[in-house]
């Protein structure tokens, strides 16, 4: 990990704040998070089992909650700006043990869309853990990282491998 | 991880549906979930040094921002009840290169908890995640779990380590 | 339609109010809507030929908006009174050219359930009409009733056919 | 009804999804919706008797939340962008036993604003539901549909009579 | 003022902490609260001027979104329980040039209603003020205040004037 | 107290109306609001002697409180547009008995920003007196006002003092 810069959102007194995009062009900002979800032997099986349908009702149901918390991320994260969304992709697979979610998401603005991304991730994998938590309690969400970045001043950043 | 049921939230034509909650009884109920944000060494050290105000900041409005969402969990996760929440603990301090945010909701109703604590360990991972990037853009929520719950007609269930 | 009383939500002074429940006790309520959706020949052969996959989609797209909608009622209905839901279960079929939506929704509580109902209702057929605006433009919500109501004071209310 | 294209809100493998309207241009939209609430002769009676106050206040508050709605409307729809309102005007009078809502909704954007105009009617027909259900439960929304949109690329749609 | 106690909303290292409400008992809470916004001679003027219907859409307007905001305040105040409402009243009349508020909150739960109170004459207070901005920029909301609350362990409080 | 203007939310017919923007150019929007609760000795005594972490706690969590507030403002002021944000400030410090809140508010938009921060200024002074509250009943907010606007065809607008 890398030395990048302060703390955006502290200021000289050290409390909380916004950062002030005012200044800032609009670009076409584009991020792409990822999320897993292990949710164990029993639940892929019967998910990969009950067919398409089935299998379509726990992970679309977790995509359209995904796809609606990128609405709601100003409204989770407390220092988070309002940003006009452009397009929300999200796709859920099961591999092997796991539920792998991917979203992307783009927009035009001032401020890039990581904690939109970021959010979109968490609550499709919070909804999969709801709709199999009575087949599986133990299941785990065990990953929730940003892949890739572009748009504004700090331009494209992707995650080493 | 053991056999434990079916899935609740998936109908006999296997379409989405909410639990229907009108014939169990109002019992406390408790839930605990964890969550771990790897912030790396830079940014752990950063937090550590600039003392309490500091780490506060940033720690305090990510637990601030858990708490609130406990509150929201309904209108994101699209099959969680509502339920009238009596209290919510949020614990988040640094442990080596990683923030560790532990959630304790309680109420009393019909229904369990366990999606409020699970939602609040993943929004208050994602403002930490916010209130760091500009210091860390590689940070990564490697965990949100449910560690117990209590109350209801399963009782409690407590997760093996 | 019969005589049925006075406006419980305007008073004295002619102003809009929310009523008083204080004294009322808390019974089993239910209250079952139904909406109506004409999509139009083109779209209902489309979502028929696509099989279950493709129509499961915006139908249960829909469904899911509606019962999210029931936990949103209270926001969206100025003098509505908020109260935690037991059950919402949602049906969303295709009657020749319309989609017909069944909605029950059922709460122990001082107050009906009717606007949760009716509100699921109108937005299950809102997201009909938006999942298949594209296929057809002049897709008409054609009906949005209360069908029954149960609990409280005045008991059981039953639609005349 | 006219055959106007494909399921835009359907992707390949039959999920919903939202459209991409990274590379549409902004321009001016308008969405003209209409809705019609079926009151009964009594309530229409009443409101038209006690005179310009008392119906106000059941129009107005009903109008009260149809404003709001159009903010809320992403919230609502799975698939609906948000997008930045210009202008709101509702209209509600009635018209023998029904009171007639008119809708319509301004912005500039990427997106139509037919969701918008369309949600608004059905949430101010839905609060003269709540408003006037105390003097007649039999109350029907008999219909809420677009009566024109224009802007974007599709240009002017205007519905035949 | 009297000594009455600690800050019971922050926990023993100094962080904020929602109230543990579990082993309270439910009983009836009831709470008032005042605003006062001086709108001055012109606009106080101009209302009482246009009689009731033009007073009615601005005094009126302004009651909707304190009732309203009742139902949203715990998801405004962060640490503030969410709890189940039996009742509203807000009164907001002129009085020379003041537009003064009278919110009552009634509730049956754990907790008291203050802040549903307080809230939602700050709400009325606000809406006032946006109603009446373009023909006073001046406008000022000079007092938001508690007059009365009771029920709970602390039982009944009034103001002394 | 100046003469300014007619009822802009109030139409010909005396409804109250959105002001429609269509027409207003984009420029930079800024608006400056203060707020001031009087805590009293006491509580401004506490939280003076207990340093830095505690104000901060009580201070900073009702920062955080006023800058989601803005981002909420459109939902709670029945007639406010929705806005892109860039940037709030929010300062909250101890003056003798009393907390002095000064928030700033800056957009790009075709309407103002005062609503945005009279409604922060509203909500932090509210979150003041939520965390204060158990120390001292007696708390008053015992003004909000703008002191400042600038942008759009009104120009700078400052408050005489």
């Amino acid at each position: 990990m890398a030395d990048q810069g302060n703390f955006s959102h502290i200021d000289d007194k050290g409390s909380a704040k916004m950062v002030n995009v005012g200044d800032k062009s609009v670009t076409k900002r584009v991020a792409v998070a990822e999320g897993v979800v292990r949710v164990g032997e029993r639940a892929a099986a019967m998910l990969t089992e009950r067919g398409k349908i089935a299998k379509g009702n726990v992970l679309d149901t977790a995509r359209i909650a995904g796809i609606m918390a990128v609405k709601k991320t100003p409204g989770l994260i407390p220092m988070c700006h309002p940003i006009i969304i452009d397009n929300v992709e999200i796709n859920a697979e099961i591999v092997e043990e796991t539920v792998r979610i991917l979203v992307r998401v783009e927009a035009e603005g001032k401020t890039g869309v990581e904690m939109e991304a970021m959010t979109a991730a968490a609550v499709t994998a919070l909804t999969v853990y709801d709709m199999c938590k009575s087949v599986e309690k133990g299941i785990i969400i065990e990953s929730v990282r940003l892949l890739r970045k572009s748009g504004g001043k700090s331009g494209l950043w992707e995650r080493d491998e």
